[in-house]
């Protein structure tokens, strides 16, 4: 792959009409027209490793065969793809397979509720379901947590400039420190002493809102036993547990749940991003039976059921009914983390640390704005990777789970090239 | 067409594996299955006509077919599906149609926002870019008016079930009647002597937000007198207005935005549901320039851009290269209000009030539960129609814009019928 | 009397050491030394008649000889004076007392709570009850109504220049118009309207809390039919009724209690100022004995217990032994009724408008700025008085309940000739 | 002194007439008289000494006879007694003493602020300012804290009963770990890593308040390192510094002001209780010269000024001419902390702790239930003293500071023999 800096778009359409709220178009400043696998192309017909996957939105990879073959017909054949919250046979199928094909056989119970098609409308409905079924109002979320947008689930985020584009505080929500938040601090020892203590200041909460792997917060890693203790937190006092696992759900980590290898139980679990399979949008809340207390139409929207997310999602889900995903995604994600441990141990002193589990890993780097500048570097040479973190200073290796080691080598190559390049050109 | 009620569906998947919050399932139980235009079939066939319209997002009706077509050659040829807000060939063809098909005939200026693909998102950007850009922090809106269903669109949504299911109270809003609210009360006078008057206890608020008909509210019309002193209030104070033509725009009741006739030009627009063109999830918030003060990236989400929508989107804005859509909606509006206005004479004792304008019309019932019991029976005929109103106390017909002469006539025949039928069976 | 404006006096002392908030010593700029009923002296022995009394905690007048004699008693004989709460013989005699003089022959059944020695601290403890009582948060408050600077009184006030000085938006309260708000409006029709539409966005209130006469915001009268139609509404739906009489209670509108004319019984009274007796800081709140649901020190504080409030107080209760004060308070009201309809026909041009009950009276001036200067000029003449209102357009006669004739008419022919002079410099 | 168990008191007006909340009168069942210096008499004329000392609202001892002198002679001619903040001889003679005996020997420029007669009306004054002048919303608190009843005081205070009091929930405020709150979390380094990270969810505070010893919450001690650290953090990112003096101030802990020996300038300082000199209401708020940016009137209210607690506050600042008092307090609080650590070392199974500085001391007992025996104890044998903590687990020594070594003695013998016999009486 040749570097493609000579050639620019033209992307004044969207500099003229489009708010100036748009982001991902600055970072990769090219106009993409089609894309398959883990590969996209623009309009000059360059080619992109895409080390990106929507965010986590496209764990089985872009414009999947299979799952396009079944859109296709569904469309066709002029079945129902509009329909609310009214029965189809596209809805039905899903609920089946996801019982069949996910909680059967991880002997979960949970009542599969469908809150609108974002990651932040499942957050929000676990908030509100959490608050109606305890009849409490804070909910415990942790320093660096991301959960979403809308005025609820950005009350449970961390970061500053998102949450002040509320332009309203926002309440109900208190931020503990996640693992390993502060080196000396033992966080669950402190969240416990809060909890406990009847002078913290800190109200008895609805819930505790976590997600296992921080992704947007720069690759943060809670740890099984993290994870076990914060379950039996709850579990001692009666509060809930949310488990937001709308980015590193679905495999990313290998297993379907993310939180499966710490063996817990969360009460309410959030799904978004992948599990549409196809990158449309589509969310789910899962919520234990006992704790179904929604009266009909408390919440509800326009996009709560469609049709299209069904026939992918659940065509996707067929990658779940062996482990195959699950250990591929382990294998590739220790190609991953040895290529990341080599990359980093020639460059000490740009500061960096490896992160991340299965295939969400990254490189954390203390030098500022130099993450910022690997990835601008790495776009250039054909790799489409994003950064994260408050002060966007970890780089994100996170393709999508179908990527074929071919892929992924190239990938990695391309970004141990770009950060030596990035060392060079201070 | 006769009565179906000797055929029953099996719906225990979703009476097992659903959420107790769904709601349209239980008024329409059966499992759908294909739709086409203003008709849907069920599994065993039976042939329903839509008066519901996917409460708004089907305007072009289900599956339609030029569509239809954009969308399997968009998927066949694998262009680029899932893309966040990077720029693909897909959205640069809807920004300039948008702009030309919509924007410049009507001399509007606004710069096109994608918030995430539902009408909440939509609302939630516009309150945070409202709040950012005046530095307050109150929200006016009106009794009965519906914005959604996340915290923030909660706020300004007076319906005290769906406001309850918060769990939280609901804060920075403050709720004025609407027109014709109360016979008694100028509601735009005092509102004006709130605003005015140092001692109401009304914070000078950053934007009043409203629909021009409140849809979910129960068919409310506001005059265009109404809206344009609204628009001078805002204006005489430095008050931002917030028009939400989610469920009313996109042609619903003529025009494109329910609000030219009007003349108004509100300073922020939101829009979704039928902005979708096939029933995609899709929404868009457009702002006028000078308000375009966000950061890149203050507001996110994973599905702010979603192409299938940007191509059905596009392909349904050549519906508005002529005025023809236009007219036609006014003329079946027309159909509407006689036939709803025969139905109401031979029944005063349901103490009857047709409501509405175009193709967004309806029959507020003063006796209590006759409404749902008309759309009940009109289920059982083979008509698909939902209530409004706090009480559920109005039949709202609201077929799609594309509907045909004689699908309209069945349709309310049917109506006819059901309320004959429900009128006998007390 | 002659003018005093040639004297001035050396408010350095102040000007340097004293916080920019402080305010009334800015309208009357000199500095006080002695009081006695009625009359006030400044260090330079000019002689003021006092139409302020304190804001009303003085209508017994300034040091009311009976209760000095007992204060300096108490004092000399060394019995307790700071006790928290603990028991005392003179809260006790207050207690019983109270019981007799004030609660028991009007067959008023209350518990007293000592909620801190300012009005303030009696809201802030009649919301907390009435939100714990009912598991409701919203309270419904008037416009221009005034409760305090606390921030939970501060937010059922309606002042927004009081309310903007809380720096974080206000909560939980909803400001309806007051009887007379709105000339077209009739307020509590639009309110029950409001409370008994689930469509409305108001949340069904804890309480209302209302001030029969609204002396800061303007001397605002509500009728007695407005107070029993309040009470009404509150009986229907379970919401509770607190009337605020701080200012208007302990005879200022001759009863003892602002509302007995009305025939209402609050469920939770809040009284202050004159309570005292002597001006000392004191407060109690009334609460209806099954609402007496307070747990021990659940709501606290270190003024609580104020013996000398007590000593004060219960030697001020002994007027309330006969109605000789209520009919005489009366008697006075007409007077200056008679005396303010008398001076404002003389001046039509000021647009002037007579207003208020008993001796809270007053008159409101549409010409801007005139009740400012009136009242500065009526200073120089040795009369205090203050304006109110939000713009400061209404002056306020409200001398001591015990002013003599003599006194009453110097004072309002001050007045008189302080309008004249007014008109005649512009 | 014998024990005075047989004796009981007719409670019963107050169990009648007064509210539930009622609570000292609980834990001292005895209806009080007379007091004079450290010592109290009761009706039945049973002494008790005082070692609580109206929670710190009398450290000049009951009816201190140089300000009763000043006071009857006040109240005698007839001096203005009620002047809500209008100019006075006593307010004028008060401000000129304050800025000699205190202000200025220690180099201190503040403004003084008078915002009503209670601690919780100069902490909501304090909120106020801070967040009006740095434009923020959020304040930081810490575990433990007490600030006051109001809800603007409440939000800052850590107390869960007293919290929940509150019946809506408590906003704009963090709670963060108070020095030493938990063994293994260096409480400083948390809060910086809290501060810098913009990912931490803690928006960035208008201000950050604190007490130097925290009384109510368990006589906790900050060292001067600590609150040195929290000025430095402060000053480092523009944040306000509050202290609370408000119970540890006026020289309970030796200096006036309890911060004197960590040298540090809070912007803003919070005084009641024995700035009042005699147990009268009165309050101040110190605000630092640059920071008084109140408008007039900004924040009010009617007993803003008290002109008995100006004399008696006024004449109580005589004895700060000298450091006199001040050596008193460090000598006896040695006597205190070495009787303490004497009797604690007796009794190691009751998991004794001293605590506290000055004459602000006491013993946190491990031992369930057993401080509020020891104090029920010491009751009955004539001396009172109240716990603290969230759970009644501390004992506090808390004399009037003029306390002579015979009372000092007599009371720790007393307490000796409380814990002795509580030991034995399980």
């Amino acid at each position: 792959m040749t570097t493609i800096t000579e050639v620019t778009t033209d992307m004044s359409t969207f500099e003229t009409l489009e708010s100036e709220v748009r982001s991902y178009c600055r970072s990769f400043p090219t106009i993409f027209d089609k894309a398959r696998g883990y590969k996209l192309w623009d309009v000059q017909g360059r080619e992109f490793i895409d080390f990106f996957a929507g965010a986590g939105a496209l764990n089985y990879g872009h414009n999947n065969p299979r799952i396009k073959r079944k859109l296709i017909d569904y469309l066709t054949d002029d079945h129902v793809v509009h329909s609310l919250d009214m029965a189809t046979v596209a809805k039905e199928n899903f609920l089946k397979k996801f019982q069949d094909v996910i909680l059967a056989p991880r002997e979960m119970e949970y009542k599969v509720m469908f809150p609108g098609p974002t990651g932040a409308n499942s957050v929000e409905s676990a908030l509100k379901l959490a608050r109606k079924v305890t009849g409490r109002q804070t909910v415990v979320s942790f320093t660096k947590g991301f959960h979403g947008m809308t005025l609820g689930a950005l009350s449970v985020t961390g970061n500053s400039f998102k949450r002040h584009g509320a332009g309203v505080p926002l309440h109900h929500a208190v931020s503990m420190p996640y693992d390993n938040y502060h080196e000396d601090v033992d966080s669950l020892s402190l969240l416990e002493h809060y909890l406990d203590d009847e002078g913290s200041g800190l109200d008895m909460p609805a819930a505790i809102i976590l997600e296992t792997l921080q992704g947007e917060g720069g690759i943060n890693v809670a740890s099984n036993h993290w994870l076990q203790r914060v379950e039996a937190i709850c579990r001692q006092r009666d509060i809930l547990l949310i488990v937001d696992d709308v980015q590193v759900g679905c495999g990313r980590t290998g297993p379907f749940f993310s939180f499966e290898e710490a063996g817990i139980q969360p009460d309410i679990i959030c799904l978004s991003k992948s599990i549409g399979g196809y990158g449309l949008p589509f969310a789910l809340t899962l919520i234990k039976p006992k704790l179904d207390q929604w009266a009909p139409g408390e919440h509800n929207g326009t996009f709560r059921g469609h049709n299209l997310a069904f026939v992918a999602s659940t065509e996707a889900l067929s990658y779940w009914e062996t482990d195959e995903l699950t250990c591929e995604t382990l294998r590739k994600g220790e190609i991953i983390q040895r290529s990341l441990s080599s990359m980093t141990a020639k460059h000490p002193d740009t500061e960096p640390e490896v992160r991340g589990r299965g295939l969400m890993q990254g490189i954390a780097f203390g030098r500022k704005g130099f993450a910022e500048k690997v990835c601008a570097i790495a776009f250039e040479r054909g790799l489409i990777m994003e950064t994260s973190g408050s002060d966007s200073e970890v780089i994100k290796v996170m393709p999508p789970l179908i990527i074929d080691d071919e892929g992924l080598n190239k990938g990695l190559a391309i970004l141990d090239e770009s950060i030596q390049i990035a060392k060079e050109t201070r």
